[in-house]
């Protein structure tokens, strides 16, 4: 494991496999068991928890998705903290101050802006965009091809989807645009491509079958304007 | 790894980590690649898998809680079963007779009463109290701050929040109240505070919205009374 | 962990226990820190990530079903792709070409058919039958003793049951019988020993109660038909 570029501040558990060309910054923690694939880089006073995988190269079958790109490294920003048991894939990156709950997983080509919260267990698929100061609770699914802005608030179990004909035809995989400070309650379904308006709370266990302005709040099954601004 | 202290009963795996403090009974398994952080104290014929991390200090971010206490050790009491990829806090006790499924996750605080079984990828937050002989199912979310009594059933994928101005105000956090031998159905979603009352049915992907008496039924969204005692 | 009969072709990551018994093909790759128990089968050219156990003997406690059986091995076929923190049981067997996604979960006694993909923390119960060439979405849930034909489309966080009384009384356990191409959107809800017709569509976020025919398109709570073949 060792390497002799990497820092004396360094502290790591046993058991971790740092592959090469990976960049540590200063004061960074690394969990046993933890293994940090080629390339990643990870910036100062980050910690990172035991039994993580990070730095993941995308792979793929036939009925799956795969961008087409020159490899990019996983970049993780100063100060983040990463849980235990946490997947994180290559050409993704996590800004400062993010927190990352145990048993998440990321997968490639997304953003996670600065002090965002994502919780434990929840997942976020490749080419989704996320804002800064953000919460993605516990178990919530945010799918490709979404974009989140600012100040979100996702509900745990949040279910989103991206693909309107479920794989029956081609079709331009859209998954939601959430605007800055909505809020989606737990359990919640959005279905492919709908827009979520500013400030919007969208109640539990609801289901978004069409786009909902700013400043309302929405709820049922399917979802409906339970409240004006 | 090994520590003159350690059992001679002890069986472990390779690449096993056991860290200072930890207190081992007789009898016990535990599988490859676990780790057993500091202090974590581990009764007479628990079975521990692979791949388990257990007795995790917690850590926050900025708009992350956290309890304010002097740190507590993980205990997990005799004859208790962990699967694989597991992961619990310090702070937290598991009784007797528990079996925790494979992903599991358990935060700080939480107790688990005797003979209950957590399913698999089930995630249980801080602070929350579950009762003796449960039966919580695979990919069930149980919020912080939850209440849950003896002989309860909660099905798969079920949901629960505790945070009814999610984030946007200062609110005392609390989850469900989920009294003796209820049952809650596959993918239903409790909302904060909600008090389901003894024996009382929830119905396949109902939303509860407010409190339910002892043994009623009820479905829908929001859930209704569909039977009487 | 090398043992002598193992291929000269084998790619192994660091720390990898492969234990005794375990049979491995031509041009296999092992991941970092991954585990592959007794007795396992490992076909050509499959590729394992890292920090996962595969040939999981199960356990249980007093309110789990155990198949009582003489032990079968975990079989992985050929050209399979097997991601990162993902567990599988042994009596389970996983046909050529398929995909399983990261923190995905396989119990004992389930068929996986060829080219199937089985999505990123998806979770499949034991005894329960999945065809040809189908997508199990991210965070989908397939209960027990379930039965999915070819080209079915399992959306995301879908959720299935198979215990009608749960736990109340006997009952023999039936989970979801989805024939072929149907497609289950994301979220929905199945309960238990429902049937769902071939190139049925359940809409997002809907809770089968009942058997749905071939060719319809069903949804809400409970789901009813929305438009005739």
């Amino acid at each position: 494991m060792a390497d002799s570029k990497l820092p004396k501040s360094l502290k790591t558990g046993k058991n971790v496999v740092i592959e090469e060309g990976v960049i540590i910054g200063e004061n960074v923690e690394l969990g046993h068991n933890s293994v940090i694939l080629k390339g990643t880089q990870i910036g100062d006073s980050v910690v990172i928890g035991a039994n993580c995988v990070l730095g993941i190269e995308p792979g793929s079958n036939k009925r799956m998705r795969k961008i087409n790109q020159a490899s990019r490294p996983l970049i993780i920003k100063k100060y983040t903290r990463i849980g235990n048991t946490v997947s994180i894939y290559s050409g993704t990156t996590i800004s400062e101050n993010v927190f990352i709950g145990d048993h998440a997983s990321i997968r490639e080509n997304v953003s996670v802006g600065g002090g965002t919260v994502i919780g434990r267990a929840a997942i976020v698929e490749l080419n989704s965009t996320i804002g800064k100061d953000c919460t993605i609770q516990t178990l919530a699914y945010v799918t490709g091809d979404t974009t989140i802005e600012d100040n979100v608030f996702i509900g745990p179990c949040v279910s989103m989807s991206n693909d309107k004909y479920m794989g029956a035809q081609e079709y331009q995989l859209k998954g939601p645009h959430i605007k800055k400070g909505a809020k989606i309650g737990n359990n919640a379904s959005l279905l492919p491509g709908v827009t979520i308006g500013e400030q919007t709370i969208v109640g539990a266990g609801s289901v978004v079958t069409k786009n909902v302005g700013n400043n309302e709040v929405v709820a049922g099954v399917p979802a409906k304007r339970i409240k004006n601004p």
